[in-house]
């Protein structure tokens, strides 16, 4: 201002003093010139495809980025890695918190990078904002494997919908399989429609539980039994390797009141030591076995259509709602027309009608 | 023609010979009368809360009629009903073809007119329309009920889709509610998902069932026996009778895999015989012993306003996908991407933002 013309800003340069690197203008053209860096969506496949794991993490930032402007990059990455993907085996592994999911794949992915495989673990926690990764969220869990240079273990991407993390996890499963991973195993928590999602995106599916108090089948949710290809007890050492064997008994009991599966594989059950690797490699086993059938059968590739299928459909449906449940108009009557539906003053296909007759603007 | 004009149309009237009836001016005259004699909305309203069966049947016809001017018409009719309506006990019967679902109902109908309760029979039956009716569409199949003045025995509306069929039976339920009947009992076939259709508009649920070769609980379908209130085994008379009781104890076994009920209620098993009768008044005593626990803890009312809730967001879910893939734009796109995606040409979820750009012509 005019009135400070004679009083010179601190900032102003002395003859002899060199001003503070922050207001350098190199420092400004230095900061310029690392956001130029970013690498393009043609740098990062190459990366992905040359084994670059820096080039891995940093697209899958992009798939998580809720940046639109991040949207078209990280589509253009993930189709460019798309004809390279589709080689590994893809692994669902649930199961309530206590049965010692972490533990068990930490085992089990040592195991595999012993036997020469590249193995990466990935998770879908829809609680994961809320909580800040309840699952894989802390590596210290897993403190063999991360170490392991054949493993890379990402934790679940966060997100306000199970549909929002599933498409991120879906679209990582790509990057991961062009990178050269063999293995994919994904984590998921034992509670929710977040086993769903995972089954739909996996080639095996893996239930984990451990011997109980006699009372061990219940709170078994809807349909978790019923998607296993196998459920494996954990935990099954010491003084608990009777219980587990009980317990393994009654779970293949159980599994028997199912349909048989479209796959015509039996779904099998053991017991493994996540702490002394008893029964490991009999889980690896299992899922050898049961590939070595799904691909005779051609059921293998089917799936896998059907799976892309789904995930294209679902998102839509979920496009589909989100578009017409954020239209002002919508959010502005559909509090008072769910109450009126609520008390019977109005058919709820009737109130339907009204809602979407305003939707369409007819 | 002129060529013709000498010629007079053998229609012409010819004196000393009356014209046939169907020709005649007055003919025309009574069937426009009698068009214009369909009962107005209001006067349906009235016939059905009066008690006039015919009244009930043509308000059911509009509610099923695939012609749209019929549509404002049946929404008059059930608004006027609802207020009149959810009197009624809903009861979901299912269970595979061959357990005796028919007699089963005919018997525990009929245990219920004699208990001085008004019955209707409704039923879901999504393949109807391809198999003419497969359930509920050969009344003969309940010879005693269909003749019992307060049973009412309507087949499964037709529809394309099982939302439609639901949609119809549940606005169905309205009007027989609003009629005065005291038990709705809904049957449906024991497959595919028309379970859970009807689960979601009924109060209480049954699973029919009849004793097998050991592996009678085979085959039961995902959720199935989960939303199960009571598992009634039939067919349980002459040298059945034990091998039902051991079935019962399994079922009773099996039952226990499942987490608790939101309704606090433990669900049941029993047997029963629609033949000898033996059993019938014990479903209906469960039954009742069911609503005085829901009655007590406001689960009833509060399982009502939910299934209301859901019916109107589903209606809307399937009403957005239908406007979605009726465009011609989709419809000329979809098949091509489909391939695409089955064959990893394009992500699942570029593939549906492909879609869903060209639907909101952005």
């Amino acid at each position: 201002m005019s009135t400070k013309k004679n009083n010179p800003s601190a900032l102003n340069e002395k003859a002899g003093i060199s001003p503070p690197e922050i207001i350098s203008s190199n420092a400004i053209q230095q900061i310029k010139e690392s956001r130029k860096k970013q690498p393009s969506s043609q740098e990062l496949i190459d990366g992905i495809l040359a084994g670059n794991i820096t080039a891995l993490s940093r697209a899958i930032t992009l798939i998580e980025s809720t940046n639109s402007n991040h949207l078209t990059k990280a589509n253009e990455v993930i189709n460019g890695c798309l004809p390279h993907a589709n080689q590994s085996i893809r692994i669902g592994i649930t199961g309530v918190p206590g049965v010692g999911k972490s533990t068990f794949i930490e085992a089990f992915g040592k195991y595999l990078t012993s036997l020469g495989k590249k193995v990466a673990v990935l998770a879908v926690d829809p609680s994961s904002t809320i909580s800040h990764g309840s699952i894989l969220g802390d590596k210290t869990r897993m403190e063999e494997l991360v170490k392991d240079k054949n493993a890379f273990i990402r934790p679940s991407a966060s997100g306000e919908t199970l549909g929002g993390v599933a498409r991120k996890t879906r679209e990582t499963i790509t990057l991961c399989e062009a990178y050269g991973f063999d293995v994919i195993l994904i984590e998921t928590v034992g509670v929710g429609q977040s086993e769903t999602a995972v089954h739909s995106m996996v080639d095996f599916f893996l239930l984990l539980k451990i011997a109980g108090a006699g009372d061990e089948l219940q709170g078994i949710k809807r349909g978790i039994m019923e998607m296993a290809d196998a459920i494996v007890i954990n935990k099954a050492d010491g003084d608990y390797i009777k219980k587990a064997q009980l317990t393994k008994v009654e779970f293949n009991r159980a599994l028997h009141l199912f349909p048989p599966k479209k796959s015509g594989w039996i779904p099998t059950t053991a017991t493994c030591s996540a702490l002394t690797q008893e029964g490991i490699d009999g889980v690896w086993q299992t899922i050898l076995d049961y590939l070595e059938l799904v691909h005779s059968n051609h059921y293998f590739v089917e799936k896998r259509k059907e799976q892309n299928q789904f995930w294209m459909i679902e998102t839509i449906d979920e496009q589909l709602k989100t578009h017409f449940y954020n239209q002002p108009n919508i959010i502005q009557l559909l509090e008072s027309t769910k109450k009126a539906v609520q008390n019977n003053e109005i058919s709820p296909f009737a109130a339907a009608q009204t809602l979407l007759d305003s939707y369409f603007k007819k």
